[in-house]
């Protein structure tokens, strides 16, 4: 059983009293964090540890991203600024239309080696050749919950649907628990209910959650009131989609307080979406309400064509810094708050907050080491402050998912980037003409 | 002559066009930019010429940081989320009112060091011991404008001035035109007009610019409607203030549209500081307003007890990202507009366009390069929605000012960091107690 000593490090442990150790040692042993000492008190390495001397960094839970769409890093960049029916129509869904299987995986490839260079040790993905997405997920070693998207306007929609589920059961135990399967509907704007009675159905089957947008623009809040008479939270509640534990509902814009209360009690884990929501000009998701209901928060980034990068950092500092502009209120959601949510709050909004999340003898060792003795993180007034108003994903130096390390020192253990730039390029020049 | 050449970068030019070259060379000669050519075409290197392979970098003009107080660096995350009063009163106040002269050179230095690593070649600072910034700008090589912070409620107020032009007048022809000096009128708000007065007299004196915070707090809008019947902007001009050139007016939040008339007419630089004003809940500034009105703007991080980095390609993203969401469209303020505002308006704010904001022959070699070879960074579909969307200051490696190396692949070449961090140790052991 492979063990690493982490030696010196300032740990923000995610505990319930929020401890942020000035300088404590961490034991790795297997896929556990086997303890933690004030520094110097862990027991002597047995033969065969491997020790870090992390003086100067800074520990911590491995970030969660709550919602994405990892292979959209294809395209990144490739339309920007755009209404978005347009920007759906005319460019993402037409490359969309080209993709292949294999486009799939190198672009979650691509996705996840950003991902692990950011320090985020977990992501919760819905999108197209979601076997692909979970083959790159397991290749890398990275922890993931997979969903293929379900869109009713598809003409293959009903056989799509059987397969998703057919793959949730078969994959759900693959991967030495680091593999989570879900089922995704996309939405309820673009499911009728049929297909999400099917899913739910389907849910229960398999043994799985599911993975949905919920109330992202206004829009689909106003049409959802015109069509069912309901808000978009109210016919899930009344078909019983709510009740599929655990539900990740991404968004989650515009809300009523009665919706809120519904979330709350049914116990759905919500990914804030800071940045795709100010991108698109989505909304300000009513995270303070949210937060005065004791809901559950996680933070997601979208996909790369929204957004443009993979970065939990970042939207726990958009989630600190756009409520205090919308409150005309410098004291609420703490940076606290919001590194809560990149980490603990993503892992109980995707029901694994009894592996991850915090940093604990008998919790998975999904664990992460930034570099802090750097100019913009000096001198060191508040851990906590500096990681969400003053780091930035580059600060990440290494990685540790299930006790295996996938970065060292910035260098990544189990991904070839330049094989994956390669792919990635190769793959374009067919899906962009 | 020391001369540097810059080979197979893609430039962001930042000319009248926008253009984007995608691979290109660039050739530094003594201070300045001595020409720029497709890649391959620039003459062979003279004996002596240093050669940098920029291949997968990109290349373009040094950021500018429109309005800060560097050695703010020091309160670096002393305290948080807390409203403006308390913590003014109760936190920064009483912390500044400790600091020695050499606190703010060493402070000065941590975050010119910190500034130099995120490719900010420029800073427009105001504060207490304005010569200790001065002499750090001066011993770093960074370009620098610098102008004393004056309060009317401090005792020696008076004194104070008269040192301020003092220095403006002695200090503005150092440093082989690196520094610019200017003075530093806090605010309308904490400025009566007879000291406004006598600064318009000295700016006009010695022949220099002034740098003043304007209409930053809806408070501040409602207490000059109340205390003076006119807006803050109508208040500087009606006394002639806006009629010193330039003027760099920082954060205009809370405006008029006659306000933003006049400052059009007066060309008076903004400063825009999205960080700040959504950190302290300030609110948003009317960007596209201003944009539309055809206002000078820059971007400014101001000082890192409300930011708390001295980071201008974050200031980018996030002025490309609120504005989106105040609109509710995602199509204004684009990125191409978030990247001018971080280098030629910044350069036009602070009057100082003729010299740097663009890679073109005769102009000042302000440059910094971009390692895009990294995986947040791929695939390339467009150049510039990269750098405001999804790139970070981590990924500046070489930075050059007035064509002195200032950083060559991540290696501070002017200062020493572990000196820096040892003695800010030391002195906040002083400071804070």
């Amino acid at each position: 059983m492979a063990s690493w000593l982490i030696r010196n490090a300032a740990v923000v442990t995610m505990d319930d009293d929020a401890t942020v150790l000035p300088k404590a040692d961490i034991l790795i042993e297997g896929t556990d964090i086997a303890g933690v000492w004030p520094a110097g008190d862990a027991p002597r390495e047995q033969h065969g540890t491997r020790t870090i001397d992390a003086d100067g960094m800074v520990a911590m839970p491995g970030m969660i991203n709550a919602h994405t769409h990892c292979a959209m890093t294809l395209l990144r960049g490739y339309a920007d600024e755009m209404p978005l029916m347009p920007w759906l129509e005319e460019r993402i869904w037409p490359f969309e239309m080209k993709l292949e299987e294999d486009d799939v995986y190198w672009g979650s490839l691509l996705g996840i080696a950003e991902m692990i260079r950011a320090g985020v040790t977990c992501f919760n993905d819905m999108y197209h050749y979601f076997e692909a997405t979970a083959r790159a997920a397991l290749d890398s070693g990275i922890r993931a919950n997979v969903s293929g998207v379900l869109l009713a306007f598809l003409p293959d929609a009903g056989e799509r649907l059987e397969n998703a589920i057919a793959f949730a059961k078969e994959w759900k135990d693959r991967g030495d628990g680091l593999l989570v399967t879900m089922l995704g509907p996309h939405a309820p704007y673009t499911c009728p209910n049929h297909l999400l009675d099917r899913v739910i159905e389907g849910a229960h089957e398999a043994g799985v959650g599911i993975h949905i947008h919920v109330s992202e623009t206004k829009q689909e809040m106003e049409e959802s009131l015109r069509d069912f008479g309901q808000t978009p939270v109210e016919r899930l509640t009344d078909i019983g989609l709510l009740d599929v534990s655990p539900v990740l509902a991404a968004h989650c814009v515009h809300l009523t307080d009665s919706d809120i209360a519904t979330l709350v009690e049914k116990s759905v884990g919500i990914s804030h979406n800071p940045g795709s929501n100010m991108k698109l000009a989505s909304g300000t998701a009513p995270v303070r309400r949210l937060l005065a209901a004791n809901a559950v928060i996680g933070l997601g980034t979208d996909g790369a064509a929204s957004n443009n990068n993979l970065d939990i950092l970042e939207e726990a500092r958009l989630a600190a810094l756009i409520h205090k502009l919308d409150a005309g209120d410098p004291t609420v959601v703490t940076a606290q708050q919001a590194l809560q949510m990149a980490t603990r709050g993503g892992a109980k909004a995707l029901g694994i907050d009894d592996r991850v999340g915090r940093i604990e003898p008998g919790m998975k060792a999904d664990v992460i080491l930034l570099d802090f003795h750097q100019a913009h993180l000096f001198p060191r007034h508040d851990i906590i402050s500096h990681l969400v108003y003053a780091a930035r994903a580059g600060d990440v130096r290494t990685v540790f998912v299930n006790g295996r390390p996938l970065m060292l020192d910035r260098q990544l253990q189990t991904l070839d980037e330049e094989e994956i730039y390669r792919q990635v390029g190769e793959r374009l020049k067919r899906l962009v003409q």
